[in-house]
């Protein structure tokens, strides 16, 4: 008998209180942890072993990147990082070799050097290996994300790697504990916290404008299923429409989380503490996977799934008493939102559904003075990127500030925006929506992936513009700096 | 030793998993009962007395009201019921004489008679003790609404009630128990089912335009602070303040919630089954009442209480697997809002912000098609009373709508819209909220007032409008029929 049963023993006799369950029990407010949470339990109590939060690598000159992952998003990445100097792409790797040849193709578009070219299931271990790479750049599959950020920064590289970092508590714990050890960062590509109204709400945030931020909100409502999911031509091997059918959660927290964390300062300053997660059943999925099926034996393979439900609202509590509300939604027909609703003493900013809007008080203020605090209040580095950001493209611009920022935090030795610590805990939501959600959503505790850290961790730099060392290279005519 | 702890230590002794706490159990999904759901939990064992979704009262040619509360929202409601025919104001009460001295000139002014007078604190008992009425409307402050509709029914009125129609659960079970005993309506006055936008969505789902609707959303964002909750002319006894320095949780939420509920068939096919609640700190209304007590000492009474967070947001889930997100924030300046928000497997709608949206798919349709929807799909009842709504007022109109609703099913004999299971089941949020928030977000059993009969119930007949038989007085010259 452990000493958690023991003590709970003790208050039956005692006749405190007690509350019986069939369930393998969780973490919650009163301590007791079973098997499934030990491990982040025990993580957390070990402290941390060197703090990546506000770490400053050693300058690099020149960022030799490895891009590992080059489907549709991968691709455009080598298209986008070409576009920055002292960038040089030197690895490309993904498991079917004709995507290494599409993007050669996109480097001699760009008047790029070719890189070396990796393929198979475990060409990312080899492209990793080499010495002559500074940065694992991975935008591959979830499951893929943690074993090569990890095995990248074990083999002395910084990672950056596309949302979610992580799919399980696990592998976060993995991500914290291995960026610590090597001192590599590990970035998480959170491009949504480089939008401009983001941006600037966030910017807005810092001045004080919205008073005391006390309840924020983000989503990922964006239907998929169709187009996506349904494809055999969008996901390779159909593993994003596996993920929904095997996982019912919040399984692609991030983009809806990510700026609005920011505008709490999670993990510098403030924590997210606990949560619940709540899930609908699936309308739409299984039926689709049914419909399919009858024209395409393919599609048999994916009826009688229990898939995730379609609509997943999960509520977080940060330890100074916040909220956030976070959704995501990827199956239902309904315009693409991400949310972001900042609430504070003093005012209000929400973009979605359009337009942008932004309150002091009862009603929106106009057009025009929303045009004016983006003049007064975007932060530096939109007026110094923002323009050439729009027109390489990326989701509108936002791809492309992110990576530029990236590659010139790595060149003027500057600490990163989003560290291992950020990648770790918006990550977590993920499964911890899932456990909340298998338990009828049942309370679940927030692991400080930071160790104590985070009430003394600096807010990130919101100049996000270090030596504005780094250009733009010419190679459309309007893209000089 | 009751029975639930014996097959709680029964669970123990068979190590299925438990769960220690210090803190009284609540009901939760394990089915263990405390002292504080045991009334709650035998109610619903009892089973229904009389089944009062869909019954018929019998007709009455005349509805003679008495009106209980005349602060702002009575003397209002005094000046509506005054416009439509076969309605007789016959009796009149409010704790302070001069409101209804008021509330006489009013219905001096719409040419009616004046009506009996009762006042002071026991004023609404004498009113309830008369024969000569035949419905008690009251709009007074929350601690009165079930004990005045419970009073009213055992005196053999119809009770009309504000909202919410009850602060607690026990409260919730007597307005449920004394209706079935008494076959007495008791209608909760929500009047934002009756709004345009509101109506016209429940129209749309019951023409299942929105496919399966899966997830709803409602709110009440409004910023009463420092014009209402501690403005000395607003609320009697400075009662709302009261509420939200001595409850924490989602207080008023009805708002939100009916509109969306009738879109779910609730109690009417589908039920609410639990919930989960989470409240940001007060970050704003224990400052005020220190800001204001530098000035006043009135104000000291309301320094050092225990603010309701400014925000709440509570999920609730379904029997069928739907989901409601329902929100409250009454002291943060923001824009208002009620959000409604209904995401559905063809199609979604959302109002707050402005403008009103529908979509079909991944866009919003145009402002030309919406115009079409509304004179497609609102129901009968707005081309039959809208426009005379709209200028009589009340909320731009969805007051009135419901006031001659109302006294339309009472004069042709139908079933009211809103039971007194509906009452209950949306009043109840509030304390269930309040237990949840209180246990750091810890799932909470809805109890089902149905008593099983909501798998039965009909759902609300959408033309509401049964004979047409009841005009409006031509007061103005512009309102006649």
């Amino acid at each position: 008998m452990d000493k958690n049963r023991r003590q709970f023993l003790r208050n039956i006799a005692l006749g405190t209180g007690v509350l019986g369950t069939g369930l393998p029990a969780l973490a919650t407010e009163w301590g007791v942890t079973d098997e499934s949470m030990a491990f982040s339990s025990d993580q957390e109590k070990k402290g941390q072993v060197f703090n990546m939060s506000g770490y400053a690598a050693p300058k690099l000159d020149v960022v030799r990147i490895g891009v590992i992952g080059l489907g549709q998003r991968g691709s455009e990445a080598v298209e986008r990082l070409s576009y920055i100097d002292g960038v040089e792409i030197v690895a490309l790797c993904d498991k079917y070799p004709d995507r290494v040849t599409a993007s050669q193709k996109t480097l001699e578009k760009m008047k790029r050097p070719r890189g070396r070219e990796f393929s198979g299931e475990e060409g990312w271990k080899a492209l990793c290996e080499n010495n002559d790479i500074d940065l694992v750049y991975t935008p591959t599959p979830w499951h893929l994300h943690t074993p090569i950020a990890v095995y990248a920064m074990k083999h002395g590289k910084h990672a950056a790697t596309e949302v979610p970092a992580a799919k399980t508590l696990d592998e976060c714990w993995e991500l914290v504990e291995t960026s610590e050890k090597t001192k590599k960062h590990c970035m998480m590509l959170e491009n949504c916290c480089y939008d401009f109204f983001e941006l600037l709400t966030l910017n807005m945030v810092r001045n004080g404008m919205f008073g005391e931020v006390l309840h924020v909100e983000g989503a990922y409502i964006h239907d998929l299923s169709k187009d996506w999911l349904f494809n055999k031509n969008a996901y390779a091997d159909m593993w994003r429409l596996k993920e929904n059918a095997t996982r019912n959660g919040n399984l692609y927290p991030t983009h809806g989380l990510g700026p609005v964390a920011q505008c709490l300062n999670i993990n510098r300053g403030d924590r997210m503490d606990h949560m619940v997660s709540m899930s609908t059943d699936d309308f739409s999925l299984g039926k689709m996977a049914d419909d399919l099926t009858v024209n395409d034996a393919f599609f048999a393979a994916f009826t009688g799934k229990n898939y995730r439900g379609n609509m997943n609202t999960s509520l977080i509590r940060t330890i100074l008493g916040k909220t956030m509300m976070i959704q995501h939604d990827v199956s239902s027909p309904r315009p693409y939102s991400r949310i972001h609703v900042v609430s504070g003493t003093k005012g209000s900013a929400g973009k979605w559904p359009s337009p942008e809007r932004i309150s002091f008080g009862h009603s929106w203020i106009k057009k025009e003075a929303l045009e004016d605090l983006y003049k007064k209040y975007s932060p530096p580095i939109v007026n110094h990127i923002g323009a050439i950001a729009k027109d390489v493209g990326g989701h509108g611009g936002m791809d492309f500030i992110m990576d530029w920022r990236l590659i010139d935090c790595l060149r003027n030795g500057l600490a990163l925006d989003q560290d291992v610590y950020d990648a770790a805990a918006w990550s977590s939501i993920g499964p911890l929506s899932e456990r909340s959600v298998a338990k009828k959503s049942r309370t679940v505790d927030i692991p400080d992936f930071t160790r104590g850290s985070w009430s003394s961790n600096k807010p990130v730099d919101l100049s996000l513009n270090g030596g504005a060392t780094t250009g733009v290279r010419a190679v459309k005519p309007d893209l000089k700096m």
